[in-house]
């Protein structure tokens, strides 16, 4: 059985990650197994993401799980942030390593240390690519697909000519993270800034996709971070200029894991379990025979045919057990669309069909079946309950007082004012929980009060309380 | 410049990989990048493997990096095997580890902790699983693609009912991967057994394919294990069976690396640089403009045009250089069809075509232009070719002494017959160099002398020095 969301939504999100076969718990502290039905979700947005990286002009690379410790350590500001999180192989091949080799915790030094001999002149740039990999950050509170102690994600590291290139770089993977979500997961995001605090470790600005989750709390989906020179300047990667100047290389680099997984379960479950988006489920279509008549085997067969030919990812669930116990099973989960077909349809030439996000059961003929349009219109249902939600769950503060109360009584997003001082930015978060999830793009022009300090003159910000 | 194969063939290699731009040496000890050129090559591996590997019926997963000291060491021969090959993780998180993790060389011992949950009764079986993943493993000589300290490969594990499923299997999967090379590597293998040494560590006997590369040396091209009920005895993977009996599963694993990228190069790349199968290489097609007149332009639009309709991977090269330069770039780089289009084509709607194979021009009408055919054509010149030398470099060896001549003058693969006993074994690889590749098995029967020490009975088998 499933624990209720609004009885304690974290207990409901790992029962349902657990009992729908997404992942499983291991022995190794903080890991993860992504079992069968859980890695085809990941393989299917690893496929589709991939089409849109490499209409970026991106090319897929890959570079050493290790990273020896003097590359770590070159910048500054990267190391500081990433050290108390890195994995250390200190013994190979039956000896004591003369340096340490960090387990990628990202990929910055490792790659940048090439890029100095790959860039040379003008016509090396822009240089754009990016890699599906594993990566390890030490987590003190793991949970399954959010935040572990490894995961798998994309990286993408770009290095151009002029800072605009870069800013234009950032901009374009973030737009990419979005649409994808939009398109694929059916979460509505809002895009924005992080402020100094919650950057990346190395970068000159972060930009952020945030999603709100069933339970109110935001969900960091996809980063985008300007490099500046500042990896360039450590790392000595430099080109000719068409004058024949030399200068710095201006970067990016931007990510995003196996975490989307945990924000479409966050995103879209209920009380019966998982709703998978049909684009990236692993079964858009399920089959129930409600008998094992062979009639019923004929007639599905031609259903099945059709889905064959519209190249829809079906699967006909014959198993022993009753059609109540695969309804209750597929419903927990998630699979988009559900055809039972009994004796009546088989002889009336009709199909049965449930929609996930819906439950409702719609009688269709043979004729009128089309799955693609029937999958689209989930698909935009979905995306729009959570743009809907999303929206409701943007409140304004006025005062402190006013904030504090919206955070305790209903969480979501917060719109606040706030002066851009790192000092009032920690105390907010010492007091609420909640932090600065973004500086969102479309309201860069309003000025007001800063919502700690009052201080005339504030930015208006994101507040939201996060996992 | 490369170096000319019969001049120094490993220093060939070195050349081809990294001026063709496959690969690059990383400043990590042992371990490899692949860049853009090279990855492309694996992902159209992988993407066609997997289509393969799920048709077997086995699905994708994903298991943690890091085996606990104390799971790595439960299967006796296995550990044996490894252990001088693991890199450890002793620091994580600014701590010392109360137990060292070993970083994946395979993960059999990681996964089938988890099996031995996953499986209850016979409904739970067959249980077939896959993963793309990276592995580690502290290689002493290392070399690009062939042996380096990390690689990326894929990991069959299935677990089975019966020893007769497992031994169906463990053929299946060698099957899949003697097919996978003759139909998009070009290359032609000879499958069979290994001898009890050469086994993989654990396993109850090891299946494996070989093929000849240009030198005359063997390469292991993918093995696959039967592994009995030696890892479910040390892990207590048991089932309850339709009687009630508790029995262990009878397990299999199998796999194939970044190694067939270095088998490509080596089976059939020649003195110009790599000749790359039609159906892996990233542009299957590349287009040279002779100038850049409008007209050409024009019309190479409606080339490209029929080459998009055909889903044809095409790369039109419009870089400053010259046709000349061009051309012996995408020699170096083995792109499978070369199209040069100047103002005589343009004007009688002709097309240049340059199979890197035969590397001779061809006048063809657009009319007849037929690319399909023209790479599928490539592709099985190509398998013809290697199938010939292979069989040309199998030579019998009557006596010792003709062993030793051939290994030494000739190279490639020696027939002989071989008692069965590990000492001569390791005797005539002290001596020669030479190792038993396989005991084929389209010879089951034959019998004969030892060609070392001169009993009767012993198998025919199949000698070469090796990578």
């Amino acid at each position: 059985m499933l624990t209720k969301q609004k009885e304690d939504f974290s207990k409901w999100y790992n029962d349902v990650v657990l009992q729908a076969g997404l992942a499983d718990y291991s022995p190794v502290r903080g890991c993860m197994i992504i079992k069968p039905y859980g890695y085809a979700v990941w393989e299917n947005i690893q496929k589709l993401m991939d089409i849109k990286i490499k209409n970026l002009g991106v090319d897929n690379v890959y570079f050493p799980l290790f990273v020896p410790e003097r590359f770590f350590k070159k910048e500054a500001e990267h190391v500081k942030g990433f050290n108390p999180q890195v994995a250390w192989v200190t013994h190979g091949g039956g000896k004591k390593l003369e340096e340490r080799l960090a387990v990628r915790p990202t990929s910055e030094t490792i790659m940048y240390d090439v890029f100095k001999n790959w860039i040379q002149s003008y016509r090396d740039l822009p240089l754009k690519i990016n890699q599906w990999a594993n990566i390890v950050r030490w987590e003190m509170r793991p949970r399954l697909f959010l935040r572990t102690l490894e995961f798998l994600w994309q990286e993408g590291h770009t290095a151009h000519a002029t800072e605009k290139e870069a800013d234009e770089m950032a901009q374009a993977a973030l737009k990419m993270y979005n649409d994808f979500a939009e398109e694929y997961l059916a979460i509505y995001c809002i895009p924005g800034k992080k402020t100094e605090a919650e950057k990346f470790a190395g970068a000159n600005y972060t930009l952020t996709i945030e999603a709100l989750m069933k339970d109110g709390k935001a969900l960091q989906m996809g980063t985008s971070h300007q490099l500046g020179q500042n990896f360039s300047k450590s790392f000595g990667i430099q080109f000719l200029d068409k004058k024949g100047r030399k200068t710095n290389v201006w970067q990016t680099s931007w990510g995003t894991s196996t975490r989307m997984v945990g924000a479409v379960v966050m995103a879209h479950g209920d009380d019966k379990g998982l709703v998978l988006p049909p684009k990236i489920a692993q079964y858009q279509v399920l089959i129930v025979p409600i008998s094992s008549d062979a009639k019923i085997k004929t007639y599905i067969a031609k259903i099945e045919k059709i889905l064959e030919d519209k190249k829809i990812r079906f699967f006909t669930d014959n198993r022993e057990q009753t059609p109540g116990w695969k309804f209750n099973e597929w419903e927990l989960k998630g699979a988009p669309l559900r055809l039972e077909i009994g004796p009546k349809e088989a002889k009336e030439n009709k199909i049965t069909c449930v929609s996930r996000d819906e439950l409702k059961k719609n009688s269709i003929s043979l004729k009128q079946f089309n799955p693609e349009k029937l999958l689209d219109a989930m698909h935009k249902r979905m995306y729009e309950k959570s743009k809907q939600f999303t929206l409701e769950n943007v409140r304004e503060a006025k005062s402190y007082e006013d904030f504090k109360k919206i955070i305790k009584e209903k969480n979501g997003f917060v719109k606040a004012f706030w002066c851009g001082n790192p000092k009032c930015e920690k105390e907010i978060q010492e007091q609420t929980k909640a932090t600065i999830r973004c500086i969102p793009f479309d309201n860069k022009n309003k000025k007001g009060k800063c919502i700690k300090c009052g201080k005339e003159g504030g930015r208006e910000v994101l507040f939201a309380k996060t996992y």
